[in-house]
Formats: C-alpha cells, sequence, structure tokens
C-alpha cells in the first residue's frame, strides 16, 4: 500500500483560490472525485490563500470534501487554528497534519495537535537554521524529528518524512543525496513512512510531468512508501504502479494487472 | 554521456530473422536510422538466427548496418567466429562485444577478441554455476570479472556489468538486489561503466514499456550510465533524459532543455 496524498486542493493555486472564494462546491467535489478515481488515498486541503481568511476558507472547504469522499483528509497548514477547524469537521482514521519541521515554533504549535487528534503527521526534515544542503544535516534532524516524536508519544508509524527537494534546474545533483536520505531514513527507521512532494524537482522545466515521474520512480526504490502528488498527471500512477511491480511491492504484479485491466495504464 | 545500446537489430526476433534471410537492406537500414535519429550511441547486432548461419548473417548485417551509420557497433553474440567476422568488417572506435561471462568457456574463447580487436565488452554476472539468486552472489562475480578483465589487460574503462535482471512476474523483489548490485559495483569499482539489459524485467507483463521505463529510472539512479534498450519505445528516451536531469548528471538541465526544444519530450 502506497500513501497517495493528491495535491490538488491547494489555494496557493490561482485557479482553486478563485473557485473557493467564490464558493463554487461542484468545482471542488470534481476535484475530490478525479482525484480519489486517479487512486488518491488521501485528499490534501490547503486553504493559504490568504491569512485572514484560512479559516474560514478551510471550514468551508473541509465540510465540501468530506462531503465528497469517505478519504481521510491531509490538513495542510501551518495554522494550528486553520488544523483544527478543519479536524473538528472531518477526523477520519488516517488523517494527516501537513506538516511539522524540527523548527521550536512549529513543534511547539502544531505536534500537541497530532496528540489531541491522534493523527499522522508529516514531518519536514528542515529546523530552525534551515534546510540543510547536505545529507548528513537532513539524517541529523530526521533523527531529531524521531526523538521529538518519540518525547510526544507519537509513534513513527503515525510519520510521514518529507526530505524537501530543491529544483534541479537551479540545484543539479541535489536529488542524489535527497534519495540517499530516504534510503538511509528508510533502513534506520523502519517503522517512519514518507510523504515526498516531489514536484519541486521539476520548478523551472518545461513538460515537468516527465521529470515528476522519473523521480518518483527513483524514491520508490530508494523505499519512499508515499507521495505528494498529483494522481491526475498523466502517467503518474502508471509510474507507481510500475514501480511498485518493478520492485515487488506489488507481489506477482496483481495491482499492477488489474490496474492494466480497468485500462489505466495506457 | 549514457550509453545507449539499441537492442532492434536481433535475429532472435522473428520479423527481423525474415528481414534479414530475405536480405531486405531497406529494412534494417531504416532500423539502424530510427534508433540513431531516437539517441543510440551504439547499434547492437545480434545475427543469432540459425547457428549454421550465424556468420554469413553477421557478415551481411554488419555490412548494411556500419553503411547506414557512423555509430559503432556492439557485436552480440557467444560465437567467437562471429564476432572476428563482424569485427574484421567494421572495429569503430567504441566498438563493443556483447558478451562475456564469468564461465571459463566464455572467457577463454572471446575475452581474446576483446584484446585483439582493442573494444569494450559487457560482462555479465554470471559464472559456470549459474546466475546467483542474491546480492552477494552477484558481487563476487563482479570482483571475479574485474580481475579476469585486469589478468587480460583489459582496463575497467571497457568494461560494461549487466547484473542480468529476471522477469518481476516470476521473481517478485529481485530488483531491489540487482539495484543494490548496482550501487555497489558503481562505489567499488568507479571506472567501470554498465550496460544493463532492461526489458526482462517486463517480461510476461502487459504494457511492458511501462515497468521498462521506471526500472530505468531507477537504474539511473544507482549509478548506471548505459544500458541496452530500444530506443524507439514511447516515452524511453525521455525517461532517460528525465532521469538524468532530475540527478543533475545533465547540468542545469542542458541536454533535456535542447531535448525538449527537439520537441522529443512531449
Amino acid at each position: 500500500m502506497f500513501t497517495v496524498i493528491a495535491e490538488r486542493i491547494n489555494m496557493t493555486r490561482k485557479r482553486i483560490k478563485k473557485e473557493v472564494w467564490d464558493r463554487n462546491e461542484g468545482f471542488v467535489v470534481e476535484e475530490v472525485k478525479k482525484q480519489e478515481a486517479a487512486g488518491a488515498t488521501h485528499i490534501d486541503v490547503n486553504a493559504g490563500g490568504d491569512p485572514s481568511k484560512e479559516v474560514d476558507d478551510m471550514k468551508w472547504l473541509v465540510e465540501v470534501v468530506s462531503g465528497a469522499t469517505e478519504l481521510p483528509i491531509s490538513f495542510d497548514s501551518a495554522k494550528p487554528e486553520a488544523l483544527r477547524t478543519g479536524l473538528e469537521i472531518c477526523n477520519r482514521e488516517g488523517s494527516i497534519i501537513n506538516s511539522i519541521t524540527a523548527e521550536k515554533d512549529r513543534v511547539d504549535s502544531i505536534l500537541p495537535l497530532v496528540v489531541e487528534y491522534n493523527t499522522s503527521v508529516v514531518a519536514l526534515t528542515m529546523d530552525d537554521s534551515g534546510m540543510p544542503e547536505d545529507l548528513e544535516g537532513r539524517l541529523k534532524i530526521t533523527d531529531d524529528l524521531v526523538k521529538i516524536a518519540a518525547d510526544a508519544g507519537v509513534g513513527l508509524g503515525r510519520v510521514h518524512f518529507d526530505h524537501l527537494i530543491r529544483p534541479a534546474s537551479t540545484n543539479p545533483g541535489q536529488a542524489v543525496f535527497i534519495i540517499e536520505a530516504i534510503r538511509r531514513t528508510h533502513e534506520k527507521h523502519a517503522d517512519a513512512h514518507f510523504a515526498m512532494g516531489l514536484s519541486n524537482i521539476s520548478f523551472g522545466i518545461p513538460t515537468r510531468n516527465n521529470l515528476n515521474k522519473a523521480f518518483l520512480a527513483m524514491l520508490v526504490a530508494a523505499g519512499a512508501d508515499g507521495a505528494i502528488i498529483d494522481p491526475t498527471e498523466e502517467g503518474m500512477m502508471a509510474t507507481l504502479c510500475s514501480a511498485r511491480a518493478a520492485l515487488g511491492l506489488d507481489e506477482y504484479c496483481m495491482e499492477y494487472l488489474s490496474a492494466h485491466r480497468e485500462g489505466k495504464l495506457d
């Protein structure tokens, strides 16, 4: 089972912001349904269009999204009040808070909600000094986050790491150590999960989808068991399905063969 | 630079065998040209349609292929006489003999040709006991082959390893240790190259192309700098190009951007 956190309902995207502010329920429902049909396991909801409206927008979005699907929601905010508002409306088995970092303020303000609502959480490997540009730095923060979670009584099975990737166009070679960071995290903390936000790899590059897919295959090979993606992107779920089949994570290719019968791989 | 050994001209394929036996020169020239246009760096020639005709067929094929391109040829045979026949006609800078193994007979009969004609060589990690089903077995044969090459005066820069992959459908999980074998070989023998024949991963599976592409991205991430592929297969070269760009092997994505301008990535 791979965790597919579907990223389309994000108000930092201009189109989504407009439709949400217009309170266009049909549009949001359609976004939910097409992501679920494509294979989403979680619907991410980011209401960050305008800080002053975030709580209201989160409330409206979570009401609409939770009415359109039985999937759990990934509540995507750094604002405790927005997270709490969403969780009060819909806290299903599998809910995710997206995200904490190892920054002290972020831990202090958001980790208590993970405990209170018994959710899973996305943990970004950055801290108060920023985002380390080397493997050792990322692994150190990973260990810090493992300890922070343990101290709060949050088991590793509820933590999804995201070793934040920078764009290949501006940071060539960064993917090499990020992949190694996943491999080492997977090796050292076998119970931990992943939720890599992969599309940043292709920022500033044309036909981004090509890079996103190739990078996804690499992440799966390195041990990532989850990602934040757009499952409706062309070939994305076929790549995921193929990567898992190639690696024997989909035993005897049963999931692959069933996706093929449903016409999802052509 | 990635070594793309283009595999289409292979007489174990029914269609190719027929056209070669019909001495259909136009057909073979077309196969060469479309593989070169797609990005081949070497044209593989396998004349193994019928052992009794292999030498004659190799002669005819190499004459036609070498007249149609300036690319070096990968001579694909276990038969020294066929290899010698091909090399006498066309031994360009970059020629490859495909292949040796660590089997004693194969080393004794074929490695001298690598020395005599100063070619590169594909080395398959199997020996007289067969193909080991674990990482340690493959790595031991890799080391054996490194020593065998060195004893013959063949530098590692002329050796392309192929850690033979079995089908995911019948050997689930095998890809995991093959990828690890590439990673370790790359780490331990930094001068060595690779020429992974990847399509076996998808044997017996529908829409094989999906698995081939996902596996190629993983191989590149593990350190493979060459593969035996069909570069005309849909999305194959786009995957290769994207994998290299994502990993920073294509610095600042220059090759990727130029492929995009040529319309090769859509």
